[in-house]
């Protein structure tokens, strides 16, 4: 008789996002006059852009012709897509990266998730504590999570990022395998320095572990010094596989394409980790659309790049009306400088869903409790730059005359 | 340290279309003046058809202004395409399957290799022989097949099909837990009747086993009573997944665009699989572009079917000359009726190789090895309807003057 994998039937209901939109939907059932201002999810608003426009409504003729028609596409991306974002985002660092190195993906979240079908069941992963779901989630359905307290999984490293530490993770004492860092980060904006990445970089040479470093908002870095990626530090190729999407940087969430960096440096016990993902990929996936494979190249041409830059300083001017909006009413807030997120301490030590209930319910804004990335998030909530430009300087009107 | 997935060291190499390349390359290299006509790869090659293309061009369209721009989509798909494939494959079959049963998603091949994500790591498969690849290297990589002998596993159940017993897998000794069985066949060519697919249901109920059924291939059925879904089948919503592919129904394979249907039905102790499916696909994945599901949905208009219709036709056109020629040849032949496959007996016995050999230098016409799809491919090629319509003429004349 079939059985089933027994780690799905450990995982905790998805109850963040839910219930989030439970309290939003009773409270405008109660409230039907008033409007709410949603600053709760990171999605893109924006429409395409018209440099991604032309070039896919190009190779959608190009499909509809015999002579332009495109078959199955290479499973790893075609050359002309990685070998831009070899030329356009690696060169220009510094970083030697070669286009058998890129992979071309539906996502990161894809690629974050099936990343682990490569590993053992029996590494030790370590996690920022607030985290992004995704990576605790598939780690648990993979087996590798142990069983869940209530708040936490028992095989888990968790590594709290607070004020104390400014939202930096702490070497763990619990040596792991894997380690997942995101910078800059989701959901406390935080972004990591070359000094405190070559600390992850050269703690993962010593020790045979790997770091898995989500990449996805790094086109919202506006500080000098930080870096882009990963490999911007010494050793990293021997350590580290970046997840890179278009998602963020170009509006593609609803369009679908990313890319992972899997160096070929990277060896663990004699076996490559470039040839089990390549093997991974063409044996589990078939690539992403040619059409929107030629989106992604025209985010990389001078009008794409010009105008994805509009698009990201757009949803950075609305972080920045969030952020110093709610630090003139007297709210500590971090984030929102290197990321469209800005996480936000709730007054008076308050709890996240309190502070959410009250934002809701006395200013109609909608935003996401801290608690909800993980217990270290206690106490804050998140707020994304996302949207209208219109929506963050009401929201920042609203909230300050609550305060 | 982190230890790699130790399964992944146990496959073989994937030679199979790499060996066909290097073969043909080096007869080419030899001989340059001589024209190779390709009926070896199972790629489709008519363009998208128009109604495809406008739907497309209108989504772009829509994805380049605010109000139109679509973010993150539902994981599962969007309502209009599971709705539309409800009414427009299942209702007409007389098959009452939900739209919350339907999962929208980047193709067969990702959901048939994904989907073992849901099942434990202890359950016996059973696949026919020959076979598509993907559902052993799939299992193999999840620690499902045991070892690699150099030519089966050990732990996956073979179900010879052959000449004798007309291609139809029998019920299989050591009773399987999942069950993979594939009609239309790729690469033999077989379709199952309704009969022969209920002895197979009833087997999985009464056994408690899961069928994994891949429909791939229904579109090209073109005689009475086949039925195109396994759901036609009394039981089947308690026993089957079925996978579907807009792959070879609408020329999508550089489009990517599939669906899967797990049942609300399908319980096993107690599990429910389309919860646990749910479950993964929105931890692992986040749902295919807009504006594919549009050009998905444009597929099933009056104009859209009438079109896939004639592109289905013309591949078909392709297999009947393929089929008559080589019959008429003194071959002996099979499929080509309700698949584009045409599976032909090597004459005198010899093997698939040196019958493929044969057929590049003497005719200058490229297949595939049977044997490359298992050992009971062996003393077979397989031929396919794609390709131009000019092509199957030119290879049927140059084979019949060589045999």
């Amino acid at each position: 008789m079939l059985t089933v994998n027994e780690n799905f039937l450990k995982l905790p209901g998805n109850y963040l996002f839910s219930e989030i939109s439970k309290r939003i939907s009773a409270y405008k059932a109660e409230h039907p006059e008033k409007s709410i201002i949603p600053l709760s999810i990171g999605d893109a608003t924006r429409p395409l852009s018209p440099a991604v426009v032309a070039a896919m409504h190009k190779a959608v003729d190009e499909m509809g012709t015999t002579e332009g028609f495109r078959g199955y596409g290479p499973e790893q991306g075609y050359a002309f897509l990685r070998e831009t974002i070899r030329d356009k985002v690696y060169s220009p660092l510094g970083v030697d990266i070669s286009a058998d190195e890129i992979f071309i993906s539906d996502g990161a979240k894809s690629d974050c998730g099936n990343i682990g079908d490569i590993f053992g069941s029996n590494n030790v992963v370590a996690v920022c504590d607030p985290v992004y779901p995704v990576y605790v989630d598939t780690n648990a359905m993979a087996g590798r999570a142990g069983e869940y307290d209530g708040t936490r999984w028992t095989d888990i490293v968790y590594m709290p990022c607070n004020e104390k530490n400014g939202f930096m993770p702490e070497l763990p004492v619990r040596t792991p395998d894997i380690i997942y860092l995101c910078f800059p980060n989701n959901p406390t904006g935080a972004a990591a320095t070359k000094s405190q990445l070559k600390l992850w970089v050269d703690y993962a040479v010593k020790n045979g572990a790997l770091i898995l470093f989500d990449a996805a908002y790094e086109a919202y870095i506006s500080e000098e010094g930080i870096p882009h990626s990963i490999y911007e530090i010494d050793g990293a190729k021997e350590c580290a596989i970046e997840f890179r999407s278009f998602s963020k940087t170009a509006g593609f969430t609803g369009t679908r394409c990313a890319y992972t960096i899997v160096p070929e440096d990277l060896k663990f016990g004699g076996a490559s980790l470039n040839k089990l993902w390549n093997r991974r990929q063409c044996t589990k996936f078939n690539g992403v659309p040619y059409v929107v494979q030629r989106a992604a190249e025209a985010v990389y041409s001078e009008q794409g790049m010009k105008e994805a830059r509009e698009i990201i300083d757009y949803y950075m001017n609305n972080a920045r009306v969030i952020r110093n909006g709610l630090k003139n009413a007297g709210l500590t807030v971090y984030g929102g400088i290197n990321s469209p997120y800005v996480w936000v301490k709730t007054p008076g030590g308050v709890d996240s869903w309190s502070f959410f209930d009250k934002l809701l319910k006395e200013a109609g804004v909608a935003v996401t409790p801290g608690v909800g990335f993980g217990p270290e998030g206690e106490g804050f909530i998140r707020r994304t730059g996302f949207g209208d430009a219109e929506q963050p300087k009401q929201a920042v009107e609203r909230v300050t005359r609550i305060i």
